[in-house]
């Protein structure tokens, strides 16, 4: 006998912006664990923009998710049955269980956490895939130097929330975008950015780029790109010589029909970057965090302690039940969220 | 007293590819050299496709030649008068001369040449800038590890023909691509590339990168990007997962009058490239050569000898009298020149 279990399956792959009917809520029974296995009990599941690319059928880095299949996602939560020696009912942990209240997963694919020293959505944000993407993106490609100014798009994310902290203990001037005077209130007062630029508030990327460049008197030395689009056209003729751009994603686009099978990207269609590369002396590395995992230890002992102090700031936005889940993703991709986004299944 | 000398001036800025017109030959004196001064006796200047960009009037990593002002070029020749203790006539030595007979320098922007090293051209290519910049880009920039695929545009000039003398060196395998059955034949048998791809027998960048990937069998680890426009759509998509691209340069683009001032790529423009770089968590890395001749030393040891045993072979296109600077210039931009182009002078 086993528990009813809820999921979220891709019905249909969306064209431009997902919908609702993109998704179906289905309910059927939980897996029994196999050998090796555990059965966890979801608590807290994560939104990200990458679940985005997963619905489309094109290749990437990561095969998308199949008609039918459930949604891709990381979870927090407790093992309510295990037939492995490395977790016992009770235990909680972090793993990759998808959009679903139960999650059959095999043990060496969780990570336990201890609930004891800090909320378990924090495995979801601050010091999980996210918070990790912003620490390695700013530390290991974007070689911040005391003094150096940092821009960062999407500055109350979870991504850009975690480079801007990092950066301003550093020593940078840490610049924020941000869409709306709320968020970007935030920004400067939660997590200490030196100033945040509404880009709603510019209708085109040379209005954008007077603001930009007024916050950034010394120009920019790092960009951290995980938006394109208007703000990625503002800010590049602002980058200084040898200046550093780690692309870890690009919201504005994801959207974009044309990002998954374009190839008509002739010659007069990117010469302002690539001219700017060359001429700058630009650095431009793109980077899956998922290939970086080995720094991931050191990024939890350098951040963790600072997050239980208080001395790094997070944010989140918890939304209530796994129905809600496609409507609030579809919200957040259009910058619905304050922080972090997580949904709460029990 | 002094000696007659002739060089060539900017008449007017080009508008698109530059034409005789843009050119004016000059006679008059040659200047006495002041305090600390030199005078050389220009013997071989250099032509090459950096000097495009000094004939345009914007903001770029140099700053433009002044209409009326000499063309800049590297030279090597005889010093012929000095007022500084470190050089004394019939001393051969490097310098930024110009296109001119007769160059007065501070010795101290001059380098000392032994003709008995060997050739005094060499220090205009394959041991001048463009060898440099070859080495440099593929092996501080590009990273060769052996086994790896390294493709390289205009493999037949003095940088191509270095980066991919030092990446079979390597252990790599070196595809190179060239305009014309002839260049591709010398890039093979005397620059010692696996193949080379004639780019001009392909249309469109779909028929070129077809016949590249049949090259490349096990796909690009390292594109050697001096080129741009087709070669470079074409090349895009064949790169591997953490490929490098060292971007030293734009001959095909060097010609677009948009490439000075454009500032109209908007979120469109740009998605191939971009996703590219994010999805194959690739490394693009512009670079200017002068700003890194702390390394010319290493270059030199490590080059110079394998260029004296004939380990590293090289081209020389030598075009005679000043007059003729122009025509060769404009028809090297057009890839009419087989290996590095020298103007003869005396």
């Amino acid at each position: 006998m086993s528990e009813q279990m809820q999921r979220i399956t891709l019905a249909s792959r969306p064209d431009g912006a997902p919908e609702a009917g993109n998704f179906r809520l289905e309910t059927g029974p939980a897996p029994t664990p196999g050998d090796g296995e555990v059965l966890m009990r979801v608590h807290y599941m994560s939104l990200d923009p990458y679940m985005r690319g997963r619905m489309d059928d094109v290749k990437s880095y990561a095969a998308p998710v199949p008609i039918g299949g459930t949604m891709e996602a990381g979870t927090v939560g407790e093992v309510i049955a295990s037939n492995s020696p490395a977790f016992k009912p009770g235990d909680f942990a972090f793993g990759m269980g998808g959009w679903a209240t139960h999650a059959c997963l095999r043990a060496k694919e969780l990570r336990k956490l201890d609930p004891a020293h800090g909320p378990i959505t924090a495995a979801l944000g601050v010091l999980g895939m996210p918070g990790f993407t912003g620490w390695y993106g700013l530390t290991k490609l974007g070689r911040p130097k005391a003094g150096e100014t940092l821009v960062v798009a999407a500055a109350t994310g979870p991504v850009g929330s975690m480079a801007g902290q990092v950066a301003k203990a550093a020593g940078l001037r840490a610049v924020g975008i941000a869409g709306g005077a709320e968020k970007c209130a935030l920004a400067v007062e939660k997590f200490g950015f030196d100033a945040c630029i509404d880009h709603r508030a510019y209708d085109t990327a040379s209005d954008l780029r007077k603001a930009v460049a007024a916050a950034c008197p010394d120009g920019i030395d790092i960009y951290y790109e995980n938006v394109g689009g208007k703000v990625f056209e503002a800010v590049l003729p602002l980058m200084n010589t040898f200046s550093r751009i780690p692309v870890c994603g690009m919201i504005a686009g994801y959207n974009l029909g044309a990002l998954g099978g374009v190839e008509t990207s002739g010659p007069d269609r990117m010469p302002m970057l690539w001219r700017s590369i060359l001429v700058k002396q630009m650095s431009v590395t793109g980077f899956i965090i998922s290939n970086h995992y080995d720094l991931y230890p050191a990024f939890l002992a350098e951040i963790g302690p600072k997050v239980a102090s208080g001395e790094i700031a997070y944010l989140e936005d918890i939304a209530q039940g796994l129905e809600t889940a496609p409507a609030t993703f579809i919200s957040m991709l259009n910058g619905g969220n304050r922080g972090k986004q997580v949904v709460k299944l029990i």
